[in-house]
């Protein structure tokens, strides 16, 4: 799919398409349709990035609050959405022994329960020992600090899940 | 369930609770939870209503983009929301004739074609014959005017579910 096919579609099938390339937020595929024509990839996730700047600091905990936690309930009930699933699954995070398991639910409860948010960082770029190295060391930091650090994560989430989109998958439902 | 005890929830189980007050726009609640606690139902509203009212243009745009039809494909499929549903079939959408169905959906392209996003209102405050009616009168606004009056709409929307969460629903699932 190239983005002249990108451009041509009706906010419905964009929504469709895109509407969970942040993770359950539609409204921000949604809104970004707006600012169509795209001269490329890069200018829609350029769009997206810019929509999310904008917003206030609660907006941002907002998305991040948005997300699973890595090997958490969602994973274990099987109700992630398909995007997370592929991507825990892709970091090791459904093959994890029990004591990484309740490390990982310990960690997890320690952050959100300082920062009011989960712990977001793209799995697919990082594997099982990295991610519990960084969960543990960014429990350290400051709020503001892991807000704009976890908003980075989603973006490159983002990039990720539209790449694909536009090489795979999308092509398929167009 | 009182004030004190919305105070209370987790992000995970405001989210839970009430994700779906601003039709598919979990996000939302999810960023006002930041700023609890809140005085009363009202204020809680009022943060809402204030984190849409602060949205730019397209993020107003983006928010009707995430409403179905009224009398639409979801409904037909058996895909909307569960509140969706309920507020659809309350002002009769199920139960249109053959030829309300048609004039209906020829309506609704006519709106999504001129304004780029789907015609809203709140369906709890009106009847079948108020919704067509209104539906083929607001055609003819300018686009701005129905942005506004479509967010206008969303908000009285979430009013009452919020409503029936604190009175009913959320009070059992607490």
């Amino acid at each position: 799919m190239d983005i002249s096919a990108v451009n041509a579609l009706s906010y419905e099938d964009f929504v469709n398409t895109f509407g969970n390339v942040v993770e359950k937020c539609p409204v921000i595929t949604a809104a970004v349709w707006s600012r169509r024509p795209f001269v490329s990839l890069n200018a829609l996730e350029a769009a997206i990035s810019d929509f999310i700047d904008e917003l206030p600091e609660s907006g941002k905990e907002g998305i991040l609050r948005c997300h699973p936690d890595l090997a958490g309930r969602d994973l274990q009930r099987g109700t992630l959405t398909r995007e997370s699933r592929q991507e825990q699954a892709g970091a090791g995070m459904d093959a994890l022994t029990s004591g990484e398991t309740e490390r990982m639910a310990r960690l997890n409860e320690d952050y959100k329960k300082r920062f009011g948010f989960p712990f977001v960082i793209c799995a697919r770029m990082n594997d099982k020992a990295n991610i519990l190295r960084q969960l543990s060391e960014r429990c350290q930091n400051e709020r503001a600090v892991e807000r704009e650090r976890g908003i980075e994560e989603v973006k490159k989430i983002c990039r990720l899940r539209l790449q694909s989109l536009l090489l795979t998958d999308g092509a398929n439902k167009l």
